[in-house]
């Protein structure tokens, strides 16, 4: 039988950073209770949570004891250490389920889920040691990218190779890692797809987003992507056929590369995957004010096995747009001048300490039609 | 100096109902955390706050320990015993001010201001015993209102003085406390108008709301009002009349009826003040939806001495409207239902008995614009 929550039951979430926080305030507005389970104890999402467990993800006990006390699990990241998914998985029910974050916490696992799906992605080899890094090399050249097998994210846990570099060297750089080596795809755009998928195959995407990094973190979103037509829409398609494989619940990420279509011998106009996350993700922030369901309770409504909300964007058919700028570290001083500027939407995560690079909030601007 | 909160800044909450949480869930939004004082272990608002208080209103050594953790006081109902103002009043900010407390928690105080405002409501006589009931019948005659000065709200603390009615039992319905008599007005219709003003009296009213009240309570609001051109106006110019006479500070909103002009000799088109609430309210909950900001957010951002948002409204420009109707006890049944249905908004208040009466949550839905 269909696993459906009933309002007032409590969730658990894995993870106590910004991403658990809206999921917990995404919970209440439908009448859902939430225990948050962090290592840190100062965890953001602690302060709307209505219980908090504060141990290590690897604290065999008290994750039994935390899956005790929730009808559901879900996690805000997917570095879960495999065996922490495991022990909640024998006593909860958790959503995405433990197969769809296996694939997503292992570049080499998602590449070949990837291949086996029929979706592009840029060529990888597997490298295991300094050998097979000099001979996945010779296949893909350079430059190219190491990445870790695991645990990377936002830059972390990878290295550029250039010409010249000493291979041993780059392999040591990554402590020795499990890790694939990735062709560099130059790329005209980065764009994402932010989308559910219910546990009965029901599937709801917001509009395409276009994305731009500084120093390998999200920098800005801008709502509709600017993309041929035909482009957004095949977007779309691939990120369904990425959660119908995996057999996915809740609120998905597929960040794509648009390549080529520039003239010359740049080849036709394609779309190659980059990374899956299993979760919701920073570049769809925005729908918190410019989506008629945000990506928080979509995910809450998608894991609860409730109907999706209409993924639908405000001021799309006056031809708007959306916009969504990070506040990283610094950034974040400017939040009385942002509070003044007439229509923004501030965001703050209520972390304390705004050191270099971390998320301390975000700020949306809904723009209205440059016709009206 | 002006006083002004900066992010990570704890807010004590008087009450921890759906307005205490919805203001919780706010304050979370903008980085601050907030600190529910509440009587009933049960309170909806204790699930989203970083900490709770359970002990009576009266308690005073609670009350200044609880003062001592915060940086602002503010409250989501207005019968906060006045003395439990006065010495929450003493030792930290109250917003708004315990002035506006007591004209808005006293019907007759409330009247006296409107009246020297020079804002019209309904003719209303001091009733304190049974022998002045008597005399306010002669002047105001039947049918008529008699209401307690204190402590009334849906409709409770208020009967009805038909023709023929035994006045000494009248005033005994209501226990013998002080009171007074309310002429009935037929209106056409009934409005409230939801606004905020800052500390420094920067002012921003939402578009005015038409509600529909069942048993007393309200059932469904409409925005915007049907009414004449001009009529709107009017009513947002009394209320920052009423806002600037208070010199309030935060979320107030101003029901009025709308009588007259209707023919006959049913006199001219006016609005007449029935109530003043100094809280965000119930007939506002669509801004959490339909406006660029919600009520809840606008009232964190009065107090907390920072720039009002924008009040305009999602949908506007294409000529649509909002609708919010209310769950009321056994109404809340239909969660499911609603959550699919294309569209409409949720939000459930986290409520375990569904009693009769009991407000339960809310569904907001945005109406395209009939020619879109």
């Amino acid at each position: 039988m269909a696993f459906e929550l009933v309002p007032g039951a409590m969730i658990g979430i894995l993870g106590g950073g910004q991403l658990g926080r809206m999921l917990a305030l995404a919970a209440a507005k439908l009448g859902l209770k939430t225990h948050v389970y962090a290592a840190d104890p100062e965890s953001p999402a602690f302060d709307v949570a209505s219980a908090r467990t504060i141990a290590p993800y690897e604290d065999e006990l008290t994750l039994v004891e935390f899956a005790g006390t929730v009808e559901l699990i879900t996690y805000e990241f997917e570095n879960i250490p495999t065996h922490t998914a495991a022990i909640l998985a024998d006593s909860c029910v958790v959503r995405p389920g433990p197969e769809a974050l296996a694939v997503c916490q292992d570049r080499l696992a998602e590449k070949e889920f990837l291949t086996a799906a029929g979706v592009k992605a840029a060529p990888y080899m597997r490298v295991d040691d300094a050998g097979a890094l000099a001979r996945a090399i010779a296949q893909i050249g350079r430059p190219s990218i190491l990445k870790t097998r695991r645990f990377g994210y936002d830059g972390k846990g990878q290295v550029l190779v250039r010409e010249g570099a000493d291979l041993a060297v780059t392999f040591r750089t990554l402590g020795g890692a499990p890790a694939i080596l990735e062709a560099v795809i130059p790329f005209s755009k980065e764009i994402s797809v932010v989308a559910a998928r219910g546990p009965s195959g029901e599937f709801a995407a917001y509009d395409v987003c276009e994305n731009i990094h500084e120093n390998h973190v999200l920098k800005s979103t801008h709502v509709p992507a600017r993309l041929p037509p035909g482009i957004a829409d095949e977007a779309t398609r691939l990120t369904r056929v990425i959660a119908d494989a995996l057999v996915y619940c809740g609120v998905i990420t597929v960040e794509m590369f648009v390549t080529g279509g520039q003239g010359g011998d740049d080849g036709p106009l394609e779309l190659l995957v980059n990374e899956i996350a299993p979760r919701v993700h920073n570049s769809g922030h925005w729908t918190l004010d410019g989506a008629a369901t945000s990506q928080f309770e979509q995910h809450i409504r998608a894991i609860a096995g409730w109907p999706l909300g209409a993924a639908s964007r405000h001021g799309a058919e006056a031809g708007g747009h959306v916009e969504m700028d990070n506040l990283i570290g610094g950034d974040v001083l400017a939040w009385a001048k942002i509070l003044g500027e007439p229509g923004a939407s501030l965001h703050l995560y209520g972390k304390a300490d705004a050191r270099p690079g971390r998320k301390m909030g975000h700020v949306t601007r809904i723009v209205p039609g440059s016709d009206h």
